[in-house]
């Protein structure tokens, strides 16, 4: 295993060190393992809570700040955090117009968001609700979770959300608003080689050379099916048909398209894939007028993609185009 | 080789009009393989014209846009764009203000802007100045270049001189300022891998499984010297000792650190990186204002990293604060 660390017991401790070093604008509570809006609680303003496993950056910590997530916890590698972190988030990002827990589908974390809420709730009477973000097409239940995975959707639910919390609009519409864009939105990913996890030091599954996985989940999960190497033009058919297939795309504002990268792959190619990909858009009668093409939603050193699509509304759409300040996406400000 | 594309190439095409569909507000000339900004020529000011080999994403493209480049012309892999490319980009950008060429020193890349500004003065009377950008500690000549290597100094730069620019400050102004931020700034990198060119289809060359390269080039080009894997820490004293020793980065407003990902390092070991070396300034008395930690001047699938330290005075602090609005760099718009 060859990778910049020192004690692996010690990665993420000494990353969030550096997370801190280097922003400023965010607050740190390094024994909880949370990290803050530096002016977090809102007042007035719902607060927004996710996070996981590390391993995926700059998802989750790159999208706290205005605009987006007001705190964010962090687990161990592939890890979810635990409920006692959460509800002490929770508790401290309510402004006083409640907390939305946006979940993203994994067994672990599910359960212990659902009991975060609940210790919050009992402690300070913080009024939580929570969705759960499950976009992943690629299979019905996983290694990881009770029904669909979620990825790539994450961050048009977060993005679109967090410009909705900024206006002020409650927790009642909030939740309706991360239940819309998670249900208007399918994603689908490929591995092109395993990641490593650290704390074990080899890759988390073998595969071939000449072959790539289809349908892979953001931890290494397995995904659909293996198949020989092929080009990115055939690769992108193997993850946009079962994504149209399962959602209609056409019609509203048109879609944001997501083409992001697993950790260890160029964007040289990502743009190529993004070519791919819009030019089956294209040919479907789905019209993309947002993209993000880079490694956003990372398996730590994991070579693939992921796509994902989201059908926008008006309401989404502008959203989408408010402005946002965080480390991971910021424009407009 | 494991690579998301179709041709190996047609790569570089492709990429573009990925590029393309993702980015209207860029307009992009396949033909000559030029990226400008949509507005470009932008009347009055100074044109701000880069480029160079791909491969590196996102430099050079992900920094076309208001407050920083006008344009950029993309090579094949690794190889400098032609005279012909840069003449043609160059007489596209001048706005009456002339163009300032911000040159990474690479023989091929110094001799073709050279003579592309000799055939933009002969063709339109444009005015071109350039600036050759050398921050790299790591070896005083390379396979590549006569004199240091250019590499992390690019962002700094870009961006600062990019924000003069759009202050209507004249040629030799700029080309001043741009000599200023680069004679400020070093810059050193390692390898843990090497990177794959798709033409090639095997790694550029050979690093045992215990083994890195410290002072490694973006192109592969070996460094200083190969030494057995070590902790963060170790690595981060191996980049950072050389850079001090080259210049002296007290006083001022402090410095610009930035901690960049080769392309295939996670995020979590970059902030990590991020945490060691900026401790190693507290230190040494130097005071870090600013910060970037991520993939911005890749070198394809190479796992590995390069630390780049600027020291900022007042007009440089104020001009990398100001708006920018590139794929790579984007705030305050």
């Amino acid at each position: 295993m060859k990778k910049l660390l020192n004690d692996p017991a010690d990665l993420v401790a000494e990353s969030l060190r550096g997370v801190e070093r280097a922003h400023p604008e965010l607050r740190i509570d390094h024994e909880n393992r949370i990290l803050y809006r530096a002016d977090a609680p809102v007042s007035g303003k719902v607060g927004l809570l996710s996070g996981g496993g590390s391993g995926h950056e700059p998802a989750h910590a790159g999208f706290i700040g205005p605009g987006m997530l007001d705190a964010v916890c962090a687990g161990e590698v592939f890890t979810s955090p635990v409920p006692d972190q959460m509800a002490e988030a929770t508790k401290n990002i309510d402004g006083g117009a409640g907390v939305l827990h946006l979940v993203w589908n994994y067994t672990g974390d599910v359960m212990n968001f659902d009991m975060a809420a609940e210790l919050a709730a009992a402690e300070t009477d913080t009024e939580v609700q929570a969705v759960v973000m499950n976009d992943d097409v690629a299979v019905e239940d996983s290694l990881f979770t009770a029904g669909r995975r979620g990825t790539g959707a994450a961050i048009a639910v977060e993005k679109i959300v967090g410009a909705a919390a900024d206006q002020g609009r409650s927790l009642s519409e909030l939740a309706d608003l991360a239940r819309r864009v998670n249900d208007s939105s399918r994603s689908m990913g490929m591995a092109l080689t395993s990641c490593t996890v650290p704390a074990k030091g080899t890759p988390t599954f073998d595969l071939p050379e000449d072959e790539i996985e289809i349908g892979i989940g953001i931890h290494g999960e397995p995904g659909r099916r293996r198949v020989p190497l092929t080009s990115a033009h055939e690769i992108a058919q193997m993850l946009v048909d079962p994504i149209l297939a399962d959602r209609d795309f056409t019609g509203g504002e048109g879609v944001f398209v997501f083409v992001n990268g697993m950790g260890a792959t160029p964007q040289l190619e990502l743009y190529l894939m993004y070519n791919e990909v819009a030019a089956l858009l294209d040919k479907a009668g789905i019209v993309p007028v947002r993209s993000l093409v880079g490694p956003y939603v990372t398996s730590l050193d994991m070579a693939g993609c992921l796509v994902s699509i989201t059908r926008l509304d008006d309401d989404m759409l502008r959203l989408w185009d408010a402005p946002v300040a965080t480390a991971g996406l910021r424009w407009g400000m």
